[in-house]
This record gives structure tokens, C-alpha cells and sequence, in this order.
């Protein structure tokens, strides 16, 4: 196997919008390398990717001062789901929803945004990441 | 050395119950595939392994929502603890504190939980996470 | 390339002075390891570094309590910023702002501390990270 074509695994925990950016432009990042990359939606990551939710405010992380925070909404970037269907149009990536945490919101697949592939346990997450990078966001 | 032997290294500096069950789970879900598994305890990670405080209520992260608390907590998991203690039964699973941080809580080994296996200094745990991967909780 | 080579990148979310300070052990840990160091500043973390601000109160992660913070305040350490100068003393160690972050921002790299050594993007910097480890913090 060769070094780019290792995966790219991202743990996803926390549900906040900046968080959320800065995970996907990883995404992008490495998809666009030819990488592939996989996403494990948990606890406050997956309640942000139930339908018709995604779009809504998942405010910031709690640490963003009353400085920071006006700066960080006012920027025109892409909506992190909008940086997630460019990374899966340019390459392989898998987003799979934890197992757990399904079952900690009481969520089956049909309340999840179709942009979710599917639902995993952490054994098979952590079988896909195999020997690549495994970054908790 | 074979790929499912690298060690998974987890730094863990979050108190939080909710995170340091999300680390519990990687942690079982690698001793299970039969990696070593490197946990180094730092800041509020490691004042949750206090002797006698383990099972305190140790907060959800401050992301949590008035409307998301509520479901996690109601969640009839395992604690995290016990988590910890299955991963030790089937794998090799050493959880070490960050020495710096017992000297910045003023601790001895004699204050933690017994399910700590020793302390250690950041050179060390570099060494122990060899090539494999390294998580930040 | 021998184990001890491979990189080791850190990409800097958080900016508050606990979770820098964390970084910063990591990576003086891995420059005194002969590892190259990567460091990569978004948001928050890119924020605190800017010229002039670095040495200011950039608060705790909101997970501390009452308790924890003043125990976490009071610890006579290295300022986080001088352990980064001792990473690039003794190692390679190299630290870029983000080039999304500094459009956020509105910053120029003359806005920043001299410590920070450029500006990159998302692709230079996953390709500097190569089969390293990457970690968020």
C-alpha cells in the first residue's frame, strides 16, 4: 500500500459548526490527495447530521470568546455538509454513524441525513482505519 | 511488526464523562483486535482517576445542550470505568499519569484509582506510541 | 525512513492556555525524539498567536470547575510558548498558520508572532504529515 493511499479516519464527537469545518476541510484535504477517508459520527456529531437538522445553527465550541465568535459566523466559507459531498465527489470517503451512539439518541438510519452511509460498530471503525491516521474531532 | 499489533495511544485531557467514554470504547475496540493500547492521563483527565472520585459525576463536555444532557445521561451504558477494566481483561491496556499533571494536582500514585498502572513523563509515552496511531481526548 | 522520523502533527483548534500548553509538551517531547514537528493553527489556536497577544490570559477550556482552575493556574510551568521556542531549539519544528484561519481572521503574516513560520494550506499541510501521526487538539 502505498503512504497516500493509507486512510484518513476521523472520529467525530463534537457537534459545534467551527468544529465541524475544520473536520471536513480534513476531509477534503485528504480526499483530494487520493486518500481514503472515513467518518464515525458520535454523541453530538451524529445529532448534527439527523435530516433536516444539518443546516440548522450547531452554534461554536463553548470556548470562543464574544470576540471570536461574531468574527468566526461572519466568514463566507462552505457549510461543512457542503465540504463533505465536494470530498466524497472528488474521492472515498465513508461516513458511518457509531452504533452506540444510535442507540443513546434513539436513532435508526432513516432519521439520519442521507449524506450518512450507514451504521457501524466501533470494532469495524476501527478495522477500517487499519494503519492510517486516526484523528478525534 | 504486523498492522494490528501497532499500539493505539490515547491522551486523554478531558474530565468529562462523555469523553472519556468515547476514549473507553476506542479502547476496548483496539484490545479487542489485539493492539496494545497507551493511555496517558493529563490535566482533567487525570483529576477524574482520583481514588474514591471515579464514579463522581464527571459533567458532559460543555457542548452539551439543555436538550442533549438529558439523553446522554439517560444512556444505560457501561461507566467508563468498567469499560477501562474489560479492555485490561482482554488486551494489553496501560494507563499512565502524565507526570507533569500529578505535579500540577499535587498528586502521588497513592491517590489514584489502582486501575492507573503507573507514572510516566511525556518523553516516555512518545516512545511507547511508536508508529501507531495517537488520539487527543 | 526509521520510525523515529516519521512526523508528528499536531493540528491547533483550541486556544485556550491548558490545551496549548498539552500541545506544547507533545511537541518537545517529539522534537527531543529527533522527530520533525508540524504544527498547524486554526481558529482559536491561530487567534493566540497572534503579535502581541501570546503571553496574554487566554483562559481555560470551559471543562474546568471552580476547583480545577485555580490548581491548573497556579502550577509554576513554562509558558507554552517557551516550550515551543525550546521544541525549535532542540528539533525541527515547524509552525504554520492555517490560510483559511487567516482569512477568517483578516490577518497578514505580519500580524502574527514571529514564532510562526508561514502560511499553509489544508493539502501542504497533509502532505507534510505524510505517515505520522496527525493529532487535533
Amino acid at each position: 500500500m502505498e503512504e497516500q493511499e493509507k486512510p484518513l479516519s476521523l472520529v467525530l464527537f463534537s457537534g459545534t459548526d467551527d468544529k465541524l469545518t475544520a473536520a471536513s476541510v480534513l476531509a477534503v484535504g485528504a480526499a483530494a490527495m487520493g486518500r481514503p477517508v472515513n467518518i464515525f459520527l458520535q454523541y453530538y456529531a451524529l445529532d448534527a447530521f439527523r435530516a433536516g437538522r444539518v443546516n440548522d445553527d450547531h452554534r461554536l465550541s463553548p470556548e470562543a470568546t464574544d470576540a471570536q465568535a461574531p468574527v468566526v459566523r461572519a466568514h463566507p466559507g462552505q457549510h461543512w455538509s457542503e465540504l463533505l459531498r465536494q470530498a466524497k465527489d472528488v474521492g472515498e470517503v465513508d461516513i458511518q454513524a457509531c452504533a452506540l451512539s444510535m442507540d443513546m439518541f434513539h436513532l435508526r438510519k432513516a432519521d439520519l441525513d442521507p449524506i450518512v452511509d450507514g451504521i457501524q460498530g466501533v470494532a469495524a471503525f476501527m478495522a477500517s482505519a487499519s494503519d492510517g491516521q486516526v484523528v478525534f474531532i
